[in-house]
């Protein structure tokens, strides 16, 4: 078997460096074209060490011309509203893409207009591009020349709650989410906000009023509802470097148990590779699936004021970005889903 | 002037330790008796080498029958059901006390044996006991024999709610809150589960049924209120070692604005030295007040969805424990509310 | 082909983890057996909710008598002294070992009474045992009954200093490791030491006098270098779960450049997939090489003051544990020496 | 009495953050000037949100001009280079400084040029200029107009070896010092490389050749034994905010015990408020020291191999910055020397 070519756009950040990690190992893919624009000309392992043993990638200056020499397939890790002025071109060029940015997530322009403050540069391919949650929308993504790979505190949140609203188990109003996330989700840009030295030991929310997560959210979770959704969205940044846990209170319809909730989601995800459900008393911690593409739901209920409480932990780099967006290219190109993406968690 | 001769029941834990930190400096306090069954015999330096400084404490056996010749006042640190078999014996010899524990902070019997699964040993002493919140029962704490100082977790909340439902600002039920704590909360006995390599990159939430601290938050949130009040509260335990963030989800009643809400809190602490309302746009961090007695409240109105936040963070030793104990003594000695309690925060 | 069915001794701890995870996605084994005392009778996933996809293992009680039947090969992952006693009933049976305890990796039973206060007890079993570092021991340990896997300290130091001695590039004398791993390297027990709370901020220098791991660095280097050697080895505490870094200060013998030290090591290892030299001008980090088998050993010499420098550093589960257990298991069994062991390291 | 006016410049990196903390509560200084040209017209507590309690001050921009109009005694908390640039303006006006750059303590202009690459700007003021490392130069410290704050490595390596140079009890040649330092040392500028998800987990080794601080450990340690002295010295990098641990490895001199060792420091620190030596078999950690002036040093001899190793532990920001720079203060000012030194350290 031949391998298929693939390109990793802005491999020098964090997602970036997770698909090479993910993607040396993939038995169908050839790594053939990294880009970065600071390490251009120079070998990836100068910006990561750790992919010492991903062969000597020489990192290129983007040239958007060159895609469909290069490879077949690409991946697009560069930052949000820079993926869609370069990923028309790629797709004129005849690869398919999968864009880890928040780029082509929404399919709405003037939604996308009002959550991220600028005109999209590609509004046509809203419409095409296909938001690449496989456990949703596995029967679409499979013949896409475009997926729009989700966010990761979407990915955590959509897991848990879609199939709720989906079988209209829970109330669509008074959602409230109060997401943690590991300091990797906020990029390898050197801010200080992100030193060591001030988040060790400083735990804190940020960006808590109209987070742009909230916009993919509502839009999916509306799909699954069949009506408009409106969600409470906190982040928060943990003094850790991967994983996020979202904690979702929602209002369950009807006399139900925590039993038949966890059941509910269990039939849902019975065929799912990377979806788990925990059994009754287990809540899961993020370091149960770092470095791996699973995601792990614990549910509870609280009887006494009402409340049911779903526990979402993924890593925000890989189900939340690199891994998500393989098991995507896995689906485009006809490959088994779970392929190269049978790493265990590693834990301590 | 002579120092108050005080005790420290129980010095060889996180809370014990950190009121020796805070009384060694104390210009009033002369420690006078430090207890712990480990270390009976040894000097408090042999589990504490930061509190070389404090002096040569030596350690000994706790022997109630001995409290009035030691001290005056004992701060009792000992773990919950412990404490309530000893301090009627203390209280009879005339000493005063400050309970860090949770045993005489219900005022309900049946409440008490409801939510710790035990009967009170010492019913009488619960209606005599005065819950130490100093911002809300500063009245009636300086006469008090037995001041039951707040759980950590119920001073973050009840500091950010509490004037809220006071006014009748915002709705007494739906209340969410989702509270997170660094991992000395847990005590220093030794547990796999707060060992270093199971905690770091491994958050998650824990006891998010039945969390006894509910209990007194909603017996004292019901008493600003004037009307019982449920909560729905998560905790979950942080890769950090202090600090305590509450981020709290209620419903404004009317048209309240977030500078409403702020200036409401603002007026209700103006006279207060350790609370802090933060002004608009800021967010607490644990690392704000780490080692230091505030408490820093900030204040978000989210008008899409009509959920008003409140992120609240405290140091769980100091506003949370220890140091909440001692301005407590110090309202009981009639000492300057603050004294001893200057120390500015440790950042980084 | 026919999997080799293996048995870990000792899962529950995080050695034994760690070859659960490589081993349940080892082409060539089938894991048939998982002993604990302590979560005998529970799925292994009740200890460690990562490997719940390792599939349901269940833990059993240790009993000797049944290696035979379980499986062919067995890793011994208890503690050390615990290992003697069983090993010998293993080998009887017909079972080839991989004991990761200390128990046989020093060849002279008094050496080991000197350094472990106690009489070994399958002295017999000392001349027998191969020494598991493949890069030195690779011939003899294919057809090994017993092979010690070595300790993860001494894993960093042989491979940097080992090929200097033997080439007589260093003064055989004076030589200073001063080590830092983490915590992960003490076990999974629970003592007050390693909690978060205690170690978080809080480095350190532990058992400076007299580490066992003495014993088999000195055995191994007088090896190297023909002549007995002594070392002054001092270990670290690092605030982290894995990773080892040692660094050595040692005297080159005669005129020699950074480049030629760095040059002979090179050549030294060109076919070894697993130990990397860096560059010049690089330093290795313990992150570079997290979660996977990779030894990178960095190299400076300081003309200043002639001390030639070198940096080593592994994961201490992996190639100082579990991953070298496996390579040497591959060793053992005609596998390819890398295979199971191609995992890129995890960053960040 | 009249409180001295002091001024801070370069008040929002975390050295100056430290002197704010510290001097806010100082009881004979009054911050009258703390600058910023970051933060310049803005609250300090914009920068710094744990300051908020030390009052409203606000950051200017820095005018030397103003330095005599402002204050009386001048810390000076800026980068190395920046120093030498302004500080003669400061003197010409009268201040008084306290330096905490690296500016001027070598005593040699060509030294300064040789380890720091550029001409040095003020050679005048270099021989003027007192090393502020008060259990050694105490004496000339009371009346300097400039004192040079001691790096934080030297301060815990000076502390451990002078006195032991200083009796002739160790050899002067083959000193190896292997350090180890939180993350703040490095300063609170956006650096990729201090990002916590770079560090986290990733413990290493930088500038293991060259490091600038061997130039004023060598002039001091020469000071100390009467002759020139080397040292091979190593730093490391810890994934922690504060502490640095020296791990110093020595030949003692002639037949000498531990105990000899230890008595001879614990003799010569015996009037020392902030040095204590450790009893036999206690090593320090960073932790019991965390935000106080303290330095703790343990001593261990190593029989086998006749090494004698000293573990020295300081908070880089306080004795190894802002501490020892205001025990400096107070000698200048004729104050006691601990005045507003007195904090206990913060653990856990």
């Amino acid at each position: 078997m031949e391998k298929i070519a693939v390109g990793i756009l802005g491999a020098t950040g964090y997602t970036g460096g997770e698909l090479v990690r993910l993607l040396a190992r993939h038995p169908a893919a050839r790594i053939a074209w990294v880009t970065s624009e600071r390490y251009a000309g120079r070998p990836l392992s100068d910006a990561f060490p750790h992919l010492r043993s991903a062969g000597d990638l020489p990192c290129q200056k983007l040239e958007p011309a060159r895609a469909a020499v290069e490879c077949q397939v690409v991946f697009c890790a560069m930052p949000h509203l820079t993926s869609m002025a370069v990923i028309p071109q790629l797709l004129a060029q005849g690869c398919r893409v999968v864009d880890l940015s928040a780029d082509f997530r929404l399919r709405d322009a003037r939604v996308f207009q009002e959550w991220y403050g600028v005109e999209h540069k590609a509004p046509e391919l809203l419409r095409e591009a296909v938001y690449g949650l496989p456990e949703r929308h596995r029967a679409v993504i499979d013949k896409a020349r475009l997926v729009a790979n989700p966010g990761c505190y979407p990915t955590s949140v959509l897991l848990a709650l879609g199939p709720l609203l989906e079988a209209d188990a829970i109330e669509p109003g008074g959602i409230v989410i109060d997401s943690k996330s590991g300091v990797s989700g906020a990029g390898r840009s050197a801010q200080q906000g992100n030193l060591l030295a001030e988040l060790n030991e400083g735990f804190r929310a940020y960006k808590v009023i109209g987070h742009r997560h909230i916009a993919e959210m509502e839009q999916e979770l509306a799909g699954y509802a069949g009506r408009p959704i409106q969600i409470r969205f906190t982040p928060h940044l943990l003094p850790q470097s991967r994983g996020i846990l979202s904690s979702c209170y929602v209002r369950p319809r009807g006399e139900r148990s925590a039993a038949s909730i966890r059941e509910l989601l269990a039939w849902r995800y019975e065929q799912e590779p990377f979806v788990r459900i925990l059994p009754e008393g287990e809540l899961p911690a993020t370091s149960d699936v770092r470095g791996a593409n699973f995601c792990h739901i614990g549910v509870a209920l609280d009887k006494r004021t009402g409340w049911l409480l779903l526990f979402s932990t993924i890593d925000n780099l890989v189900k939340g970005a690199a891994g998500q967006a393989i098991q995507n290219f896995n689906l485009m190109t006809g490959r088994p889903e779970t392929e190269g993406l049978d790493q265990m968690p590693l834990f301590p």
